[in-house]
């Protein structure tokens, strides 16, 4: 019989944890157990939660409180409950219990046959080397900045400023909606025909992912629109409208474009220690189940940071082995090309390296810190310092000079 | 020109929040402002944020920590900035910063223009009173028990007994997805029937909210042909499938059906002190402006408890005047007929009492546990003690044995 097994971390008087655990696996599925006749319990056995482990941490690294221990609890949940659909499976293993104290949920595990239910990236990380012809380097990306209230022409200038640079991959700001200065469709239009001419002028092919935005049911019809226009990849603030709707753009054959879930308001459910998800299932494994080519985090490293170990969990969860595809950990905020060596070292070549202040704040504009970003990968790639490939590429050493690295 | 202001509280060393709140302000809307030319700061005007007003607290009932206080930070965007939909406005005022440390966002002011942009309820407490023709008490309600595994046999029977007892209102529970056992449709169907021979035998009628349930692109058509099958009301897992979801539901004409908001899942943005949404703007105003006929929340009674401050700022919430119509408050967990008199002092006579075991488990079944209630609610109403009304009602009398009240 096919299950889900939810990890839950909890806390409780020891010893108290059991019965806790006991109680949501009933309390979850089938109400109650031991009152029921046994006729009863025959039927409903295939239904009823189980309480796969309990455990209670004592050492320094759980510190406890109130008299209280934290523990780790398995629930496993039987696929037969539900739907096989996302927001069925968050009811059923977190819905109610979201709102019973502090109880956070930090991973789900499915067996291999029942992930099978969900579609994964459709291009993942080798379709996408594929798409773009990069294969033994990290991708790098930057993103539009201050482009709220501008035009058009605007937003070509700095799309076509970003590609000279040479980024693989430049992104929406994902505050920007559909508006009358820079239409969604005009600005698929309009970006690929700079991305040519850059093309054309310089060999370099860099794909733009425009801001997949509007309401719910009109998301997979515009989706298909920006294929039908020629867009290369779309960005998606998922979490504002729900996994199961990046699923959907993700199954639709007629969309069929790489997928970039942005972590916008996802904190509200990450951030504490206590409630939530855990930023590794909820940015990691869940994305990746829906189906996002690229999932979007906040690197450890600049002012809007994570805690490493989550990050690095997050990058785990995309890319290891199953039978999904794999999607691109894309660790984003403070990033410049000094922390290049740094992101090579903790997310691998499988990952995209993505900077805005630190492309578009370098002295030659977003052209040469676009260069100095791809300098420093080849040199990071190399194993080379950056201090010493600087020497050969003044970008990279105007970057280094301003931001550090070395 | 219109904006929407939204209230942070934030944390930070005395004096230094105004510059926050100045980085929110711009961040999250045109970026930089002082190092823009004039003639941008003319075209980009009227896109910035703008700080209303920062409040720092240093009085005992917000005690501060690490040499931080707790301050109210209230900024203003421009409505011009954001499509009129809730993932553009919550991806813009809460996107990014909500993985920005610890902010909470506690409210969103609209200004009565603005909010014309929402359906909110379409039946509202006046639609939906007038559906059930009952004007001068509370709206009473049960929930199905121990369904998962069960037939439409089992289902059919528990719905009888809850109806026969008197209540207003039965909902599925929010855990029972379209299943074999007993189908979405089959529910309906059948549900309509045991109401109809009640309502013939006793001359009661009873609405039953069924869960609509599955993926996002079906969930319209479910709701359709559950209207079209004669179906009363809608039960939903909003907080799974995101807000538009409702509000689609919501504002179409051929659904035209109470939509009841499920606070499922809710739990992991609302619970923490320091991160997410306050409760009352996400089971509150969030869900009205979307759509939400009645939206249920955890009472402050009982196991599954909120605090009651934040109970009743969901309520005032829903019921507080403004352009749209008014959501019933569902205070929801650990209801007896017991604390009816607590309930109406509390919630007022514009709300709906919701118990599960408090009427399931009463000693003469799910039909003498609504008895129960209604008996309790009319006493409440009419000023009388429960303990003197059991006097005339022994099915309150049981129930109070049991559970307590006065």
């Amino acid at each position: 019989m096919s299950e889900i097994i939810a990890s839950y971390q909890v806390f409780g008087r020891p010893g108290t944890l059991e019965k806790k655990a006991e109680g949501i696996a009933l309390g979850l599925t089938i109400g109650s157990w031991t009152d029921l006749p046994l006729l009863d319990q025959e039927q409903l056995k295939k239904h009823k939660g189980r309480v796969v482990s309990v455990q209670e941490f004592y050492d320094d690294e759980h510190p406890n409180r109130y008299g209280e221990v934290k523990a780790e609890v398995k629930v496993a949940y039987p696929v037969v409950n539900f739907s096989a659909d996302l927001p069925a499976i968050l009811t059923t293993v977190f819905g109610k219990l979201s709102l019973d104290g502090e109880v956070k949920l930090q991973d789900l595990a499915f067996d291999e046959e029942y992930l099978r239910n969900f579609p994964g990236p459709r291009f993942g990380i080798k379709g996408i080397r594929s798409l773009i012809d990069v294969y033994n380097r990290p991708l790098t990306m930057s993103i539009f900045k201050g482009v709220i209230g501008r035009d058009i022409e605007f937003l070509k200038e700095q799309l076509k400023q970003q590609a000279l640079g040479g980024v693989d991959l430049v992104k929406d700001d994902e505050i920007l909606f559909d508006n009358p200065l820079t239409p969604f469709t005009e600005r698929i239009i309009q970006g690929k025909k700079i991305l040519q001419n850059v093309y054309e002028e310089t060999g370099h092919r860099t794909l733009y992912a425009v801001n997949l935005t509007g309401r719910t049911s009109e998301l997979r019809g515009k989706a298909r629109l920006a294929k039908d226009l020629g867009a290369d990849a779309l960005l998606f603030n998922v979490h504002t409208y729900g996994l199961d709707a990046l699923q959907e753009l993700a199954e639709d054959n007629q969309v069929d474009l790489p997928l970039m879930a942005h972590p916008a308001f996802s904190g509200s459910f990450t951030s504490s220690h206590f409630y939530g998800l855990s930023a590794a299932l909820a940015l990691g494994k869940l994305v990746r189940i829906a189906g996002a080519d690229f999932s979007l985090f906040p690197s450890p490293y600049g002012s809007v940071a994570m805690e490493k170990s989550h990050t690095l969990c997050i990058a785990k969860s995309l890319t290891e082995e199953n039978v999904l595809q794999e999607t691109f950990p894309v660790p984003s905020a403070g990033i410049h090309p000094g922390l290049v060596p740094q992101l090579l070292h903790d997310f691998g070549i499988d990952s995209v390296m993505n900077a805005g202040g630190g492309v578009h704040g370098h002295p030659d504009g977003a052209a040469g810190g676009g260069r100095a970003f791809r300098q420093a990968v080849s040199a990071a790639i190399n194993g080379e310092t950056l201090a010493d490939a600087a020497e050969n590429c003044p970008e990279l050493g105007t970057a280094i000079s301003l931001w550090g690295g070395k």
